[in-house]
């Protein structure tokens, strides 16, 4: 074939990207649009709108391209079974029970893997970003909630029913505060952008950040967490003060989980990246002084990602580049 | 070869368990001594005495077999890296900074193999005990503290330094009770058999649990885990319900286990599974309740080891037999 391209798809809660990838791992050509499908309540036969979604970015990627385009994979966001199929969505309400394999490759005509977004994210980190070369790696995708993706022993940890790296749920707090997936104290309602704005509320109701405040209009109930990455940007001290506070508690989930799978690098990607940034020194104190035995171990990388919002799509791209979710293993 | 003979050792803090596997994997010959280089404080340098012992436990093994031993392994209790070397041993003090593997194999003229000793476990009950069969396996063995050992798509999960599987010093509760290993609030805290005793001292101050304090001689502070068993098992209300709560503690980790690896079975092993086995269906109802989308899984099989205190030293000899502990992958 004269050009083999692969097209990667990851779909978010707003928006969806797409990106064609050439031959030599290369963006030939990029695609943007909103997700229409994230109404909550709406029945999974509506679905049929992400499928109606997905099929326009990859006929508006196909217009642009010369070659032939050999697969597609996507990236959803939830849990993916080894089918392809979108089992549980949270965050995606319309198109949980959907068949985005099966119905998206019939109407392509094409082959269609569908993966887990963070574990994309992973993928693309692992092969093109951050973890190249790393046998044993790590990522954490930090946004609304945090995603999570597994590579150990050179390959990419599916497990049984290709849920793998679920971390986001993790309980670090049995007392701590209720989750929408109806457990108290995740990792998440601590350690992601919702659990940064709500640390921040509480400060803020206790009479603290009176920058961020202003920032957020004058009512601590409306503070953010990017309110707090704003203020803690300009160097004020008392959101830099609740950054720490938040990276202690990433710290502390990322050494619950580099203590279990004994991980060499750990990529920190997603949204919040920019707050991340600011505290990246304190986190990795914090996980070093949280990991068992760190004294007799070789040191952590705790690194940025570095592909930015494509990491999912060209992850996504690599899988269906290599054929399938289970052929992911060190080249 | 006559007879390709393997022997297993597993070293615990108070006992040495050594046995001979013959050709189809039937234990041949078994030996048990006391574990002498086990007094808090001691140099590495005395660590030469865990040699002698296992240097002896070979002697007798072999005394007592009419084939060659072609290989022996060894599991020790910390972090043991893939070298061999016993890098961090809070239960076996004198053991600690000791090259187990260089030091044995010169001793004995045979190649050994050094393993954690949860990691060992898990491999023989992987490979001939409850967990036979599955790719996607954890276990965890219950003691003083609690030990783990991982299977992720056929391949026993080794991490980047060969420390994978220290799951009972993920933390599930910042501001829970201090463990030794400086951090608060460690999943064995509560989970474990020194967990339990924790819990039933609490419930005992408290004016609970008469039967179990009557059984511990009179002292609330002299409450362990055994004597809530022993209680609970001639159907004691009290030690039930004191039971009961540290299995929820049980679930709670496990699930977030299961999250992360998307476990298909996991064994329950190690000296309190006869306190296991009397919650063992309430474990199963409250990790199904934590377990994020456990709607949208498959089930997940929580069941005892079956190769009891014999399973670290089984293991051990197979990481032996197939030559590594890299090698350790589905046949």
């Amino acid at each position: 074939m004269a050009e083999d391209v692969t097209l990667g798809i990851d779909v978010g809660g707003t928006k969806i990207l797409g990106l064609a990838l050439g031959p030599s791992g290369d963006a030939l050509a990029q695609v943007r649009m909103p997700t229409t499908v994230t109404t909550p309540g709406v029945h999974p036969a509506e679905g049929g709108r992400l499928i109606d979604d997905l099929a326009a970015v990859v006929e508006q990627l196909r217009a642009s391209l010369s070659g032939d385009v050999t697969g597609v994979g996507v990236g959803a966001p939830g849990l993916v079974d080894s089918d392809g199929v979108l089992r549980f969505a949270p965050n995606l309400p319309g198109g949980a029970g959907l068949d985005i394999a099966g119905e998206l490759s019939a109407r392509l005509g094409v082959p269609v893997v569908v993966d887990n977004d963070a574990t994309c994210a992973t993928v693309g980190e692992w092969m093109q970003g951050a973890a190249v070369g790393a046998d044993d790696a790590l990522m954490v995708t930090l946004g609304t909630g945090i995603g999570g993706g597994i590579v150990a022993g050179g390959r990419v940890v599916r497990g049984a029913w290709g849920f793998a790296g679920e971390v986001g749920h993790m309980v670090v707090d049995p007392g701590g505060p209720p989750c929408p997936c109806g457990k108290r104290g995740c990792w998440e309602r601590f350690a992601s952008g919702s659990g940064l704005g709500r640390l921040a509320r509480e400060a803020a109701h206790a009479g603290h950040l009176d920058h961020v405040v202003l920032l957020a209009g004058g009512d601590p109930e409306s503070v953010r967490g990017e309110h707090v990455t704003t203020a803690a940007q300009a160097d004020d001290a008392e959101a830099l003060a609740v950054l720490a506070e938040w990276g202690r508690w990433l710290a502390l989930g990322l050494s619950n989980l580099a203590l279990v799978l004994d991980t060499a690098v750990i990529v920190v990607g997603g949204g919040l990246l920019d707050a991340v940034a600011l505290v990246f020194d304190s986190v990795r104190r914090s996980f070093a002084e949280m990991l068992e035995g760190a004294a007799f171990r070789p040191e952590v990388a705790i690194v940025p990602a570095v592909l930015g919002e494509r990491a999912g799509a060209i992850g996504a791209a690599l899988v269906a580049r290599r054929g399938g979710r289970d052929r992911l293993v060190a080249s």
